[in-house]
């Protein structure tokens, strides 16, 4: 069975939420889960909630999704396709389509392939719309960032085929660590919390609690006497209980004297935080379960060395059929086909005809260019809306290595910087790259589109200080990517119904990762493109 | 506050679920716990129960253990200490006491350093007792084995300090992944489950019910309606709950159609499984918690290439000490020190003086060497238990993620192989290596021990294949290593209480991994050093 909870949207689970919990409480858990639809997407899982929230699946990609091997070897001789835009969607289809004998033409905007799947490394360029960074990192291949897409969970088992195919090597990407901080600034007066006490802490209550409930015979379950005491065996190990099932802390949440925890062998078990303090604390809305959701547990992966080693691998790929620097201008519908109107790398306006489109430019961009859309199709790009979401990133002394122990993953803070993520490689070298700020969330991700870089800089470690004063001390080289400013891209994810956008236009069909049920994920892309190209295909065979 | 619990013997926590728990539970928990002393240690972690049942901690661990900056420099000029084993411990040993000033002799009885801390590449040679085996994997650097320790965790700042110090690159070990599978024999009619499933099912009943609980104010607790909502909407999440709380299912646990989830993209969400079922499995009693313990909580580090990089670069800085292919016959006292007699390796007959010994001979070899030790150190050495745990590897097509999607982590099954462990490295690359058996507790261990090589290869590959049948037709080179069967070791890893071992007979000091709070860890090795170290310092300022 389907649960009916998976299908609810992000309101219907706020309106059930709001049967059951405080008007305040609703009110949080509407903030934790980024109720402006930017917080749905990679950055916060598709599934804060963990039961859903996502949007309604576009009903191609049921049951099953096509995939190349449902389409006959040479469909495509003879017919010609234009792609619009460059990016692993683009890419994805324009390695497919050649592969089944179309003439395959991409229009890419940029002097370059891959679009949000990016990686800065020393001397890049970021140029958004209204101003210019350039990467100050040393030149070392450990030193890089991932501005967009940055890791990849196990099972997107398509972008990771590709990878295995074009012998892009992958490395573990550490998500979940129990060494990273909760921050809140309302919260044990400020001061961050060890992700391992208030996990540890978190199921020890549950299972005080539950354990009693079922030794008093009190639940409104049928049990054994056995499955009883079964679940009273497991709740105690769950919780680390004492015989008495009373939780007194475990060593499971560390030991005093040292946050990393090596202090086991020097100080005492922490004292366990008092329930009343865990459910004031609010990490339970979002931080303590995010890594329970399907795209967010281990293990995840990432490419070595960038995640701009996928986008390379498929542009050596389709290299030749790509027009670089090609600016899209009008999509006209012609009377059997498409008519492409573009202004090249010298500003000659030129045209290409084609018996399909396919168009992964994003909706954000689309809806200001001229076109033919039916009017269902128009009106959802242009009301289509994106995650504001942008990273900030900081060359440093591996410091949270060397004095903290964190290697890799994830803190938490209810300031807008929202993330703070460890790199997943290169331990043991003497300087890294950390992300300082991941906003997720329209208020924080429209705060941090509106700072220049530079305000962006003092923002980022005056808030990301308050969880490692090294922030302040330690850091340079602060490089910041906010989507909604980057040109050809305004915006991070789609968050919208993907709706009529998966149908064919006439012979144009849509692409990209806000077209599919993993919006805000590569895989998304990739799957998107496949709906685009089975649709073709059936055209193609009337 | 310490918690009561974590200083309980494991004799004490049993009978403490006795008091709580069917004596059926109590049954399966104790083999849970591999209660034989043998699964404490690296294997079950030495908190498998993860509310202690390790030892209690030597006294001279306390508050604070020692470190190499109490000690002032200088110290150990002229005076002479004679190491006994250039495993970690007694290279730690070695290299801190020379930076002190002592004229140090290693005597180590294999051609080569390391002890545990071992690596098999291809055409290297394991020699046990009574066989001896060529490791037969391919000649390439991602294919290697490492039969001892193979993970450290993120907090053991001791050992991972050394690596930082001598240059030894590490990467993630992927310890727990939400992929891999809960196998029982007596559950599922016999059907491995995914992780994923019986973690996010397990949470779903507990928040369920608690939450329910909750609602209906039969909790002996006192909570605000503010408090009592928050704890609702936790349970909700944490639980992935309807709004009546209800759990039905949560796409935590993957979809159906691939066991990979990648089939959330074609199939529906998979159903919970029974509550009743649930409680049936048993995988609470140890599998489901496991990785909720201090040692096996993300994150987790391991040498890139092979652990044995750690005793290459220990080996580097004091080889110029080690003494190699000497077996020592005599540990004899002299009125102001000691005199070692061994045999060189043309097995003449030698001694050697000094005024200090560290002795870092497993006690399981150390109680047949002719020795002066006090009663009461020789009885310990006479009585102490080793856990008798090996290993056993193949070379295969990684099928565990060409096919399923598995990126490192750790499959659990009740059949006497306990674990199958993929590698966190080389993804992407056709051929790993995989570990098809790893045997804690004295039943499986003392099985495996008394199997040939051979056979150990048949009886691996038949219980894996239960869980993954490639095991059956893929896989190749099949390569163990039993450490009781291990000449010089005798066993994997110490289970008793250090005690009296910890402190000093006469001139002479103990040392091993045996001898700490972390036995079983390399960390254990270095902290018995610096112990070791500690109480020499001691006694040369007199």
């Amino acid at each position: 069975m389907t649960s009916q909870y998976s299908k609810l949207s992000r309101r219907e689970f706020l309106a059930q939420i709001s049967q059951t919990a405080a008007t305040s409480a609703l009110i949080r858990a509407a903030t934790a889960m980024g109720i402006t639809a930017s917080a749905i997407g990679c950055g916060s899982s598709s599934n804060a909630n963990s039961g859903g929230g996502g949007n309604n699946p576009p009903p191609v990609q049921q049951n099953p999704s096509p995939r190349p091997a449902d389409w006959p070897a040479g469909v495509g001789s003879g017919s010609s396709v234009i792609i619009l835009g460059a990016g692993i969607a683009g890419m994805v289809t324009a390695f497919e389509m050649s592969k089944l004998g179309f003439q395959v033409t991409i229009l890419e905007a940029q002097a370059n392939a891959g679009g949000r799947c990016k990686t800065l490394r020393s001397g890049d360029i970021v140029t958004e719309l209204d101003s210019e960074q350039n990467c100050l990192f040393d030149d070392e291949p450990g030193l890089y960032f991932n501005p967009g897409p940055a890791r990849i969970p196990h099972h997107h088992d398509l972008i990771l085929g590709y990878c295995r195919e074009f012998g892009v090597a992958l490395e573990p990407f550490i998500n979940e660590n129990k060494a990273a901080l909760f921050h809140s600034t309302t919260a044990f007066n400020g001061q961050p919390q060890i992700a391992r006490q208030i996990i540890a802490d978190t199921r020890g209550y549950i299972g005080d609690l539950l354990a009693k409930a079922t030794r008093d015979n009190v639940l409104n379950i049928n049990l054994s006497v056995t499955e009883q005491n079964n679940l009273i065996a497991l709740l105690q190990q769950f919780g680390s209980l004492n015989a008495n099932l009373d939780y007194q802390g475990t060593d499971r949440a560390g030991y005093a004297g040292q946050e990393n925890a090596g202090g086991r062998l020097r100080g005492t078990q922490v004292d366990p935080i008092s329930l009343n303090d865990l459910l004031a604390s609010n990490f339970w809305q979002s931080q303590l379960d995010f890594f329970q959701s399907l795209d967010q547990q281990s293990s995840l992966l990432q490419p070595v060395g960038g995640m701009d080693n996928i986008a390379r691998a498929f542009e050596q790929r389709v290299a030749d059929s790509i027009i670089y620097s090609a600016e899209v201008s009008e999509i006209r519908k012609t009377s059997n086909g498409v008519n492409i109107v573009y202004r090249d790398a010298t500003q000659a306006q030129m045209s290409l005809q084609a018996d399909y489109c396919v168009c992964s430019i994003p909706a954000t961009v689309l809806r200001n260019i001229t076109n033919d859309f039916s009017a269902q199709h128009a009106s959802a790009i242009n009301n289509f809306v994106y995650s504001q979401s942008g990273k900030l990133a900081f060359q440093s002394r591996r410091f949270w290595e060397q004095d903290h122990n964190i290697y890799g993953g994830i803190s938490w803070t209810d300031q807008n910087i929202t993330q703070i993520w460890y790199p997943s490689a290169g331990y043991g070298q003497q300087q890294g790259i950390i992300v300082g700020a991941y906003t997720f969330g329209a208020a924080a991700g429209t705060e941090f589109a509106n700072l220049s870089p530079s305000q962006r800089v003092t923002w980022g470690t005056t808030q990301a200080g308050q969880l490692h004063n090294e922030f302040l001390t330690e850091t340079s080289a602060g490089i910041s990517v906010s989507w909604p400013k980057m040109p050809y891209q305004l915006g991070a994810w789609g968050v919208s119904d993907p709706g009529v956008l998966t149908t064919a236009d006439d012979n144009i069909l849509f692409a990209g990762e806000h077209l599919s049920q993993l919006q805000g994920w590569q895989e998304g892309a990739v799957l998107s493109a496949y709906n685009a190209i089975d649709q073709i295909v059936s055209l193609v065979q009337g």
